[in-house]
């Protein structure tokens, strides 16, 4: 991605410093800061404090953690995948990720396992970039035939997303936002519009922070703005990621996908979810009931952070102490509302016969 | 209302200090404080500042700054008329009690416009109180009906609301909350879903502070959840204000609100709007396209309220000081996802046959 006009990546290895390299995310869009990540310790915080987010990220730090825990020490392989699992526990990719280092670390003998993992985590960040870039490129063709439909009467294509599927959630490139990066490179003009996302507000702090940096339009929307615009003619489109998609296309995504897609339906706008294949779980048929909805800290949902009229970050209660809270952190989109799915092998129809075609 | 198990309104004319009393409510949750209305200068500086918000207690705010303003100079009708319409321009409500003061003022001579005036704004706050009452009572047997069908199953109705429109947005007892105050005072158990309503939170800070005012159980969740609540039965109603409804019972209130009627329609939950019969526009058919929508200021999307980490009220930008925003106030539901509206008058269908007979 390209952060002040540099190229950049959420997380990269520094081999003159032996070093890993991340973006901490809890600062943005205030300061954009590079931190070091020098011992296992530093890769768990990065995690537990969200200074990474984004299941293709995280599953990408926790590989590099366990490099550098190896770096320290070649027999602490055990102790370094718990501390891992344990920074953020409902995290479907970090299991992923850490279960195929240990594959890739079996038999290897104590002198070469450390050098052994920071090949397979840079392995590991190389791949989800073509993956993401892949995404990218099979979305193409869906938002040509959008603008083909469009430009007769319309300057440009508004899209909505929701959260933050972009570069910052993976190791670049993204998934929707892989989409609408790779369109707006090929020419097409695109307005995004923007989902505040509460509670933890990843559209307002990373969304537009990361599309204003590619130069690409955007406008900031609370939550309930969506259906609004899209009554009056406003959104063209909506793209979203997705952290888990069953066999029958139902998909798991950050609270409040749903609503937009429901609204999407009423008003005939096209409705994607841009997704690795990796995050598809084909032994799962229907979402609703079977996929396990995490819920989160009410603090996510009583404190807001910002920056104050100091210029420091800081932190305010929006809410009386004793107010109860509930905080889930997904919901789930049935498959009959989602127009099709883009992946990086292509597009898919929301169906079990079309997803079946990507394993048999 | 209840506050602090006394009985208090917002706002009522102190008899003894020739004043007029209102609960400050930009310090709610964190303080509750009762302030004292003086001068004209003082109502408009609490419409503006939003001490005072929610369509009919900006009205009977508006009545008391006539008043306040005839009594330091009985010449100064029109200048104090035009003073408190700018205080927010597009409240529809505002320029219907000033309407009505005007009216009333006709004719009446200088040496008795001030009385006449608080006598009219007296008269104005005991209709709201009545009508707010009125629309409770009307949707005592709406919620009973719901209640006889889930009580051999549930142990208390689970009703979503959005914004607030309760006794803080007008004299006392509400709207969509005073149908429920009404169902609780009749011994059924509810325990309500408040939506955050960003941007400005009304939900978050006024709502349930309210409801919990009264004990009535009610737990906080941030707008985008509403969806996921609904598809895993924790909702069997939602009960909503409305600022504007047209003919054809298309509802115009807070923005979100239609979000939350799609949702409700695609999982069977009743979806009410409970109002008073004068917010109802006989002259208008279809909602969408002719209720103007109005943009609001930026600032309430980038800006948070909320109390820090010394206990003082402070506020913190969420967004980065470059980022574009669109602030829309409201959106329009159509008609048919609505249920049933509740008014004083009683409960009607949202189409124009139904709504006909509140005219004929």
């Amino acid at each position: 991605m390209i952060v002040e006009g540099q190229q950049v990546q959420s997380i990269w290895y520094d081999r003159d410093l032996d070093s890993v390299k991340i973006i901490d995310q809890n600062l943005l869009p205030h300061e954009f800061k590079i931190i070091s990540l020098e011992k296992l310790s530093d890769a768990c915080r990065a995690i537990k404090l969200m200074q990474v987010r984004g299941a293709p990220l995280i599953g990408v730090t926790a590989a590099y953690g366990v490099y550098l825990a190896l770096k320290e020490n070649p027999r602490q392989q055990q102790v370094a995948i718990k501390k891992l699992l344990d920074t953020r526990p409902t995290a479907v990719n970090l299991k992923w990720a850490l279960d195929k280092m240990e594959e890739s670390l079996k038999g290897v003998e104590e002198g070469l396992v450390a050098a052994k993992a920071l090949e397979f985590s840079c392995l590991l960040e190389k791949e989800d970039i073509q993956v993401c870039e892949g995404i990218g490129e099979s979305g193409l063709s869906v938002v040509q035939a959008l603008w083909n439909e469009k430009k007769d009467y319309q300057d440009c294509i508004n899209i909505l997303t929701h959260c933050n599927a972009g570069a910052l959630a993976s190791v670049d490139w993204g998934t929707a936002l892989s989409v609408i990066y790779k369109a707006s490179a090929a020419g097409m003009p695109i307005h995004v519009w923007v989902d505040e996302t509460r509670p933890r507000n990843q559209g307002a702090a990373l969304t537009c922070w990361e599309l204003s940096q590619h130069g690409i339009p955007n406008t900031l929307i609370v939550d309930n703005a969506g259906g609004h615009l899209m009554q009056i003619g406003q959104v063209d489109a909506c793209v979203v990621g997705s952290d888990r998609t069953t066999l029958h296309g139902d998909v798991c995504n950050k609270i409040g996908t749903y609503l937009k897609a429901l609204a999407a339906r009423a008003n005939n706008i096209p409705f994607y979810a841009a997704l690795p294949v990796s995050t598809i779980d084909f032994s799962m048929t229907a979402g609703i009931g079977n996929i396990p909805v995490e819920e989160r800290s009410v603090e996510e949902v009583s404190y807001v952070y910002g920056v104050d009229q100091t210029g420091n970050r800081n932190k305010v209660r929006i809410t009386d102490e004793r107010t109860r809270i509930k905080n889930y952190g997904f919901d789930i989109t049935p498959a009959e509302l989602i127009t099709a799915i883009i992946t990086e092998k292509g597009v898919f129809e929301a169906n079990e016969a079309s997803l079946r075609r990507l394993v048999d």
